[in-house]
Formats: C-alpha cells, structure tokens, sequence
C-alpha cells in the first residue's frame, strides 16, 4: 500500500475512448498537482507522494451526478479535489464535466471517499 | 490548431487495461512537467502551453521497438522526452517502458515526430 494517493474519478457516460479517458486522465493529474485553490495539498504531501511514486488509481462513476456526490464527500472531507472540464473539441460538449481528481493526500484518507468505487 | 501540444505515445502490446494507460498517461504528463532532463520544455513553453488549454495528444505504437525508434527521432529534433517506466505492482513487470511524452513544444515540431502515428 502507497501512504498517499492520487484518486482520479471519471464519468463512464459519455461515450469517452480510451485515448480520450487517457487526455483526461493527465489534465486531472497536472490540476491535482498544480492546485492552488482553496482545497490544496500541501507541498509535502505533493512531494512525498511524487517521491513515493505518483501511486494512481482510476475509478468510475455511472454518471455527472453520481460525480458531483463523491466531489462533495471529498470537499466535506477537507480533502483537495480538481474538476476537470473538457474544451468539447473533440467528443464531448464544452465545459463538459469528465472527471475529478481527489489528493495527492493520505491514501486512507481518499479511500473513505472513494473505496466503494470501481476501478475504471 | 493548437499552437503548443504534448503527445503521450503509448504501447499497445502489453494488454493494459484503459484505467492502466489512464494511470500512465497521468504519469507521463506530470513527468513532461517537471522534466529537469537536459531535453526540457522552458518554462515560457510550459507555461504557453499551460494557459492555452494543455493541449494533449494519445498515439499508439506496436512495441517497445518502434516506441524507442520514436524516443530517438525526438530526441535528434532536440524536442523534450520523458519516458515511463512502470513499478510493475500491476498488470505489467516492474520497470517496464510503457509510454513516453514528447513536449509541452510547438505543434508543428512534435508533429514532425508523431505526425503519422495514429491516435490510441
């Protein structure tokens, strides 16, 4: 088990191929990581995760309001938590919402939020 | 167009899963940010490309053989490259080369590279 964890939630409605899921994938790894908001990891966290090796886990979610829950248990939490909306070039509508990325933060931490969800 | 891209070349011959390339796609974006390397993006491209929307691309490669024959055209260009070597806790063996990233560089220099490899 890695101490922390990067939890990435994607929407399984939208008819995303697997290189869409992919671009996705990396706007809400860079967001996470670059986060500034008010929900943000602290530096030592973010490092101690990067160090540790970026550990990763892909979940889904049927639908943007079943996302729209797991992003408010994470922000009730306190946990760091990016949405990621997509320019709609390609795939989707603009502005739509595709996925959300809770952490870098304690891995047990993200799992009482997102340890019922399937892997991708 | 996008004036700026980052392109994730990714193997297909190791039978990941669409969550797994998502975790590696992750990865190879966060490393293409913090490249240190001596082929690195300057931050005045890091930060272009950043603004403009991270304009990412997801390509495909058959094998370890032709993903290192791209690794080098990149690196003759003189274009930013990362490589992603898997820990192996999952689904392929520790330290296997599962996708690169080529960027964050301008549009037209990337797609010299990868400009005929089809999209993932």
């Amino acid at each position: 088990m890695s101490k922390y964890k990067l939890a990435i939630v994607m929407r399984t409605d939208l008819d995303m191929g697997k290189g869409k899921m992919c671009v996705e994938a990396g706007h809400a790894t860079l967001l996470a990581w670059v986060n500034q908001s008010e929900l943000h990891s602290t530096i030592e966290t973010r490092n101690a995760w990067y160090s540790e090796g970026q550990f990763k886990v892909i979940l889904k979610v049927k639908d943007a309001h079943e996302l729209m829950w797991i992003d408010e248990l994470a922000r009730r939490e306190g946990l760091p938590v990016v949405q990621v909306r997509d320019f709609g070039k390609t795939q989707v509508e603009p502005n739509t919402l595709t996925c959300i990325a809770i952490g870098p933060a304690l891995s047990e931490d993200v799992d009482k939020v997102t340890g019922t969800l399937p892997l991708l």
